[in-house]
């Protein structure tokens, strides 16, 4: 089933404890793409970027079965750049510089092949172009994946409830589903974001693993230990786009099986954050992934032992 | 098998979001006793009070099986007392108040019939008052858990090293791992500690759950998701002691059966925090556990499927 994703193509500069890179190859919808294309070919990308960006980079995707009819080039501007440094624990960052660029005037007008995508990704972005893409579709998609950022909850909060009011999943961390709701447990907090419209919830913990909720019922995704963790920049977005991948592939929006394509996620995840940029994401092979699936299976498997009472 | 349990009997002022209580009873060891109980009725004690502990706690504990031959009470005066008030997302605390009392002379003798238990939990204390207790024991245990602290890194440092050196389990959480070892990552923290002695590593992360290191091994064991976390307090404690009466009660130390001791632990620990002190824990039948062990299961599971690549 097709694929629509919207989100940035970017460059970013990146300080972690365990290097510096800069100007390397970033952005949601880049990360979403890469991660997808390993389970999908029939995605269609929603973007935007300047005349620095490489069209090298746009050619590889568009090998990986990455439909760029919606990709914008607009001359003579630069294409959206950020620059952040992670703190020596890796759990928090400090954005150093945002130039939006070609950002500031992005606003996204859909081809007509793209009208019908069953599986939607909205990236991290402006609410507005969020619903703009949404509003532009011919039919409700099958699913709806938002992400969306504590950014927005802080400056353009009506606007971004109306998003999630037309969205079936929200992934956001445990920081803002408690900022969203205003509770503090993440079961009550799932429970009122479920009432703003999303069935499912899915709450990124990061080295913690993922939470999904969905009707009362809880899966929870345990965070593979890694051992050098070298930048954490677009796991978020290797999460959704292996996830959103999967779903389209197996076309089953069940409970079940989203449990299944938050795994497919967290695998993704784990490699992004084992290199710089897309560096990890590029060369995975099918034995590398399923060996990874199985770690995460046997992470948590345990016997299920029913002791009577001494 | 066995259980030798050391720690402190307390009383406990406590504010979180969802209330105060003030000097309710508390302590390492009274956690540990009450969780281990459940599963185990050999549990000899040693701990400390004053006379303003009430003996009916003391009976209370003794009818559950708990030998109370270890327990000093020193006339005249006053029990360890601890007061805290848990911050508005209930992840940290400040420590408002704490008087050691009687705890400031605790030299433990083990009592003759405790010197061969086989099953030791070392609940969080001095590691002098640890180390010593190790060392009146008669025969090398079958397993000793020890339960520590960054306060103790912070000023005790050498001597905790000793204690961790003599343990087979050492029960911390990520920060503290992360100060210990001096490694960030959790993978290489575990390479480290296992380096000092303990065989078994267990990085308690609260809600979100618990990591079990072990020969190059990982067990992840999900956190479950509380409606209304009450009060923090004991969890710990109520973990640690979930597990050693599970372990002693099984009489078997592989890593498989300590992924379930873990299970077990964070049972009890799921419990604890549902109420001020013990008083959930005080009130659980067979089937409430046995249901909750049946969550924690589900909670995890999900279909592997492995895909082959588009």
């Amino acid at each position: 089933m097709s694929i629509l994703t919207v989100g940035t193509m970017a460059f970013d500069s990146i300080e972690t404890p365990y290097g510096k890179v800069d100007k390397v190859i970033g952005g949601a919808c880049t990360y979403i793409s890469w991660a997808a294309s390993y389970w999908h070919k029939d995605i269609s990308l929603v973007s935007i970027i300047g005349d620095d960006f490489p069209q090298d980079e746009v050619e590889q995707l568009k090998a990986r079965g990455v439909n760029m009819e919606g990709l914008v080039r607009v001359p003579n501007k630069k294409s959206f750049y950020w620059s952040g440094k992670y703190h020596k624990d890796m759990n928090g960052r400090d954005t150093l510089v945002t130039d939006l660029n070609v950002l500031a005037d992005f606003n996204p007008i859909l081809p007509q092949s793209y009208r019908k995508c069953k599986y939607v990704m909205l990236g991290n972005l402006t609410p507005d172009i969020q619903l703009s893409v949404l509003n532009q579709m011919e039919e409700r998609p099958k699913l709806v994946v938002l992400d969306t950022m504590n950014f927005w909850m802080d400056i353009a909060l009506e606007r971004l409830m109306e998003v999630i009011a037309k969205v079936d999943v929200l992934t956001i961390n445990d920081e803002e589903a408690r900022q969203l709701s205003g509770e503090h447990s993440l079961v009550k907090a799932a429970a009122k974001i479920h009432s703003f419209g999303p069935k499912f919830l899915i709450i990124k913990k990061g080295e913690h693993g993922a939470l999904l909720f969905h009707e009362g019922k809880i899966f929870f995704a345990p965070g593979l230990p890694i051992s050098d963790v070298i930048d954490p920049t677009g796991a978020g977005d290797s999460f959704a786009g292996g996830m959103i991948g999967y779903l389209a592939r197996t076309n089953d929006t069940s409970f079940n099986n989203m449990k299944t394509a938050i795994i497919y996620g967290s695998v993704m995840a784990s490699f992004c954050v084992e290199d710089f940029s897309l560096s990890r994401l590029r060369h995975l092979d099918e034995k590398m992934i399923h060996a990874r699936i199985r770690q995460f299976e046997s992470l948590g498997l345990f016997d299920v032992v029913e002791l009577n009472l001494a």
